[in-house]
């Protein structure tokens, strides 16, 4: 039989690994006969718009290299099915494309959005009596699924966010004058990217201040922070999540919180950063700046954590063994077995069911409002372990670009 | 004799490399018994906060995780000296402090502030008759001095440039829908940083525009380049300088220049891409997003260029052995020799003299006011080559802490 795979939702440095790692997977199977990639998520299987990836990625080198070029590289889409009992259309469309290609199993590596598609089209081909197998890679920069101990991509993202604010506070403690650094960082209803700077605790006082939006927050308590953090030390670096929920009038009223939405419907949640940064020049009236890491944070392939670009690989080519193995509607996560040596087991589970609610930063690991406990560091260090391989030539990055 | 050194300025990713050439070279010189480094710059010879370098890096490591750490070590200043002729008072004291600790030389890393305290401070030896030796070694991540060839810290500023500009690319590629990305890149009034990333056409077709300070910028004559480049293809990516000079009248009065707060009531100090991102929305409609790449492009040493880092250390050494041949009152300058293979000599020139005019980016290299020749990419290239050593552990990057 054919494979296809696709890629869907907001990009990861560690989407393009799950690729390699279906491929690679694919390749040597003496099942599989063809890795077709559809672009632009299931939208390119809707339009057949499919490429034959054998010919595309020949070489080991290929397969390394594409792991290291971040965002998706067959494109991405923010498509969502209809329920087939209501519309069964593009699920027709779908299974003759599927047809035409001998395609026998499908692989989608996204996040919420395409874990919905790989249960309503499972469900399809099961109701149709066919056989064709669907099995769903998370990815998200965010790490708030359900299930899964982690999600591919959030451990680069951390790497990322982590070594720039080492490197911020070095920057911030130049000069014998008190400052104040403000980074925020993504994350619009959890806080895990934002709480993995506690790990930065293990060899530096930096961030003294970490604020989530699992906890309430309120400007004066965070300049009642800040004041005392000043009065210890000459240097404050908080890090603080954008989607913290800041009950500020000002802030409210000001365009920057959720719930405003820009011209396209999207939300505008960044801002809280030069919102604060504001508060502290004029009502603490030191010198302050602020950081908003943007999108990096999902895109810094130079950076990503060899951790997660390993198992980002493995877990799609796990996901090409449970289709191998007859299974369908399944999501592939992981496991923990252990932080130090940390081992963690690929498994698939079952998709129907699983609930499509936001995994929090757990309450106990947040210190008074304003701070992550050191008892979070064993879960985040070895996300962020090693480092990926980087291909440059010329001294500029090398991309695979499909 | 004993030395000193201190760093002044602004931080960059190459200050300390500069730092550890002058260490490593005043380490193993018969005729040097001890490296001291003061605190803050020259605040810290004038304070007597004199640090004993030879037994805080004894190790070849140690100067190596110097060089790839970044900003300054020993701290900084922005303390400007008094002409000697005017009052004698602060040089009495360094004279002091330097007779103190028996320092024969002393060298001065940092920028033009920096060279004016070099000028002063020889002038002033000289004067007593003095021979104490007085080493002015540059660095900018601006690259807006004259004289010298490029400045230590502009290549591995350039370098995260383009790195991160590639990945942004990357990154705006993956939906099948218009967009555009607007990337702000420091350059208050030379737009050398924003011009390098015209060598990503060697490999990509972005950046599509690329705006400079040396040119007159609209915003009338943006939108049109923006709506010309929509035409040709689905994605634009732009380059723009924090010092561009916008004549638009909203952008002028409309609280995206220094001072002045937006309609939130947020200030901004840079914004230029936040005003044309917000131009974009308004008056063009597409998907639009900035990223202002903020204090990472003066700090980002995990992706240092090793081109620089090695020039850094070599000017730092090359510093040490000018004093040493008795010159004082110098700045050492990069003078280059050939683009491929690239070559530079490192040279002291008096720095009596040296005018202290910023170095703009030459106009026959900019093409019609919204990009940059093919013919700048030789100049760059070299500049941006090789990836520095970076140390981690743990997947932390490792800095030294003075």
């Amino acid at each position: 039989m054919n494979i296809a795979v696709a890629q869907s939702g907001g990009p990861t440095a560690a989407i393009n690994a799950t690729l390699a790692g279906v491929c690679r997977r694919g390749f040597v199977s003496e099942k599989i006969s063809a890795v077709y990639g559809a672009r632009n998520g299931i939208e390119g299987v809707l339009k057949d718009d499919l490429i034959l990836l054998n010919d595309r990625l020949k070489e080991d080198v290929d397969l390394r290299m594409l792991s290291a070029t971040p965002s998706a590289a067959l494109g991405s889409c923010r498509y969502r099915l209809p329920r087939f009992e209501e519309d069964a259309t593009p699920y027709e469309r779908i299974r003759e494309v599927f047809a035409a290609h001998e395609i026998g199993a499908f692989f989608y590596i996204g996040g919420n959005d395409s874990m919905d598609t790989v249960d309503k089209l499972s469900r399809y081909f099961s109701s149709i009596g066919s056989d064709i197998r669907i099995i769903g890679v998370p990815k998200t920069i965010d790490n708030d699924l359900c299930m899964t101990d982690h999600t591919p991509g959030f451990g680069s993202a951390a790497k990322f966010v982590n070594v720039t604010l080492a490197e911020i506070a070095r920057d911030t403690d130049v000069y014998n004058t008190k400052s104040v650094m403000i980074v925020e960082i993504m994350g619009r209803h959890a806080g895990w990217l934002t709480a993995s700077t506690c790990v930065l605790h293990k060899r530096f006082t930096e961030p003294h201040l970490i604020y989530l939006p699992e906890t309430p927050f309120t400007l004066d308590g965070f300049l009642r922070d800040v004041r005392e953090q000043l009065s210890k030390q000459d240097k404050v670096i908080v890090a603080v999540s954008e989607g913290v929920e800041c009950q500020d009038e000002t802030y409210i009223n000001g365009g920057f919180t959720p719930g405003t939405v820009d011209a396209f419907g999207h939300q505008y949640v960044s801002g809280i950063g030069k919102f604060l940064e504001k508060a502290v020049k004029e009502q603490i009236g030191c010198k302050v700046r602020s950081v908003e890491l943007n999108v990096s944070q999902r895109c810094a392939s130079h950076i990503a954590s060899r951790t997660d670009i390993d198992e980002s690989q493995h877990i799609g080519a796990a996901a090409v063994d449970a289709a191998l193995a007859g299974l369908t509607g399944q999501m592939m996560i992981f496991v923990r077995k252990g932080d130090d040596p940390y081992t963690v087991d690929i498994l698939p589970i079952s998709i129907d069911g699983i609930a499509n609610e936001e995994k929090k930063f757990p309450p106990e690991w947040i210190v008074g409002g304003n701070n992550v406990s050191d008892e979070a560091i064993p879960y985040f260090a070895p996300l962020i372990d090693g480092e990926a391989e980087v291909f440059f030539r010329d001294g500029l990055p090398l991309h695979v670009i499909l």
